[in-house]
């Protein structure tokens, strides 16, 4: 097979150095590690078909890996896989300023198609922290959120066509030139957020947006959750939100003693809003935040660089978690009912399992996206963690996976989010398109 | 089987009398006829799964009907078919006004829907002319479109959650609670616009939106097409677009003659403008227009009388188009670069295959989604202009279903827009949720 993998994709791009190998088969989180037998990088749609077609014949799994950025451990193969990298899929098009479109290959990183619009005076929607790391054709794949959400919506929403290498080693396009297209089943929707098991995105064209000519951004802080929960469901229904971000305060903290990074407010619990219009929005945000219950005085930044410190409270969370060691990353969502009560049993829980473990809430707030970052929690508690609060979700009628998805840690808890008849429909397609189950076998379904 | 269903849904329920059965075999325009042979109305989910059971069973073929408003043969049932009505799957839940949702039956009137957003302070985001009679079951089979998608997006975007009976009689539920859910494939968006070949949508639950406080509507001539492209681009990108319609300046005349409506602007073409937003958007229009070439002075309306009286302009168009008889009907999408070209070319095509017909264009120039309304074409030239239009819808980069979709009318040119390997992937999809094939078998495939 690695011979045959060799022709397809020339011998400098299968890669069967162990080391090598070993660095790619454990997670973004260095807490999940799997096998990988080879590592192989074609560069163009065909080839990634030719090697589907040559992994298949040979009844090899194949794991498709992009900028590996997964939290679930979505990219963690299982069963000593054929690693299929994107990496060199990173094409960009020219941007279609008429239709306000761009091509990318799959392996464009976020940052790239970022510039790219931008450079073309517009905007991507679609924004979050791994921006230089995480691929388009991953983040599509996972139906990815993040800052904008509450603005653009998800990843999906931004995909308008995809080219796809189909587990059976046909490629499928779906390139329309027009923005609407509602001609037979929407194939794009199905493959975004299939989390790879469907087939490999090789290309997609992607929506961009006009650029906003004015933005102000504020931090507010807040004495508790329901409050602030309050003034974000406020905040996600006026004209021009932009992002509204959860802070936790004791984040915020950390923030100041780890980075010396000026967190401007006090109060245990913080909201970064921000608005974007073509016109100024300043005064109406402050008529906004004249109506909310505040902790002090909110912060508001209107030129680039009072927004940007604004900004770098809610940049430099990944950094400070991470000097923690990789922490218990849990992405839900909830019904914004039930956001401040789950905060208070989920402290509870961890408290009982893991009573020296650091829990802190983020999230966007607009769309119920809570992530609860655990620190201190021993790999040795996780087990004992798990379960009892994807329960816990579930009892509070949320989804035990968000914007991350599925992947492969939360393969067990599936069935808590979706019904036996959902999830037999859900088989089929897959088995529809991939029938020997060997591309993605370690994500999604047990 | 009659007795079967009879058992299932009540002998008040299974219709066999001819002249009902004839009245529901033929299409909203009058133009297409197939044959029924009986008419079941169950009235809950858990009985449209018996039904389909029942038929499956028998080897019958179901054809889904819900307000039969489709303008491409959608519910025309071509083999005996047991036509399933959803008429009376027509309850709605309550408005729950913090995650801006109702649920619905499949057989609720898009009307029914935008009442009871509107009593409780909200808008449903897609408003069409067939509101008093097209479901919102069947819409979203369709992925309908209207006045509103610029906005808001289509049907398919206001889906947060399903039920759905499928093929094998099984009831597939995804309503839940929380906006964002990103847990396993998108069913939701696979059964959106699959024009009820994958199952019979029963439920729904439904985003709707902010009411905005501020509306302003303008009505604007243009002398030729390419002008009011550029300008309807322009548009298209503004903070709080609302409405952006193309008129055909023929139709405005019609409109004038048959019906005495004002209209109230000259120019070969008009384009009606909304905006809408939490503030007063009046002198901002007026801005916008200052840099657009018209033709005569734009009439603007800011309170409700005003504004209904511009919007006349557009709601009266069915009616003066249907006094022509039934209308040949072009749905089409196309890039906004195609558009002028495109209507140039279709009057030609139109001249050479039925020089007495008059072509009228409509459209949602936002997503460049063109009606082309053909009056007084006998249906016996329908064959001859039919091909060649969808050739040259085609050849111009545009798609040849839009809002409408494909439905049995438009099933000889799918393979116009979608590859082979498009159209395989969904036949494959097809198969493994109803492999018989017995589920509205007249549309979307040949």
């Amino acid at each position: 097979m690695l011979r045959a993998l060799e022709t397809v994709v020339g011998p400098g791009h299968v890669v069967t150095d162990p080391d090598i190998l070993a660095g790619r088969a454990v997670d973004y989180t260095g807490r999940y590690r799997g096998r990988a037998g080879a590592l192989v990088r074609p560069g163009s749609a065909e080839e990634v078909a030719a090697v589907l077609r040559v992994c298949r014949d040979a009844g090899a799994h194949v794991t498709v890996q992009g900028g590996r950025t997964s939290l679930v451990a979505g990219t963690v193969p299982e069963h000593d896989d054929v690693l299929l990298s994107t990496e060199r899929l990173r094409a960009l098009g020219d941007v279609d300023t008429l239709e306000r479109r761009v091509q990318a290959g799959a392996g464009a990183t976020l940052a790239a198609v970022q510039h790219a619009g931008a450079a073309a005076g517009l905007v991507f929607g679609v924004d979050l922290a791994a921006r230089d790391t995480a691929t388009v054709g991953g983040m599509a794949s996972t139906n990815a959120g993040g800052l904008r959400t509450v603005r653009y919506g998800n990843m999906g929403e931004q995909v308008l066509g995809l080219q796809v290498a189909l587990p059976d080693g046909s490629l499928l396009r779906r390139h329309s030139l027009v923005r609407s297209d509602n001609t037979g089943y929407d194939l794009p929707a199905l493959f975004v957020g299939a989390e790879g098991t469907l087939g490999v995105i090789t290309a997609l064209d992607l929506r961009l947006h006009p650029t906003p000519s004015h933005r102000v951004t504020a931090v507010c802080g807040f004495a508790d959750l329901e409050a602030l929960v309050a003034a974000g469901r406020m905040f996600r229904d006026v004209d021009g939100i932009a992002a509204l971000e959860l802070i936790d305060g004791r984040a915020g903290a950390l923030i100041r003693q780890h980075l010396g990074v000026a967190v401007p407010v006090d109060g245990d619990w913080m909201l970064l809003v921000e608005l974007a219009a073509d016109h100024d929005q300043s005064d109406r945000l402050a008529d906004l935040l004249d109506g909310v219950q505040l902790c002090g005085e909110p912060a508001v930044g209107v030129d680039v660089a009072a927004r940007q410190r604004l900004w770098q409270v809610r940049e430099s969370l990944a950094e400070v978690l991470g000097s923690y060691g990789p922490p218990l990353k849990f992405d839900v969502s909830l019904p914004l009912s039930a956001i401040a009560g789950f905060a208070r049993d989920a402290v509870a829980l961890l408290g009982t399992h893991a009573p020296d473990a650091l829990p802190l809430l983020f999230g966007h707030v607009g769309e119920g996206n809570l992530h609860l970052n655990v620190l201190r929690c021993p790999v040795e508690r996780e087990q004992a963690v798990y379960g009892p609060m994807m329960e816990l979700i579930a009892g509070c009628g949320g989804n035990v996976s968000s914007e991350h998805g599925v992947g492969s840690r939360k393969r067990p808890y599936l069935g808590m989010s979706r019904e036996p008849a959902d999830i037999a429909a859900m088989r089929a397609v897959k088995a529809a398109l991939d029938p020997t189950g060997y591309l993605n076998a370690a994500v999604l379904f047990v």
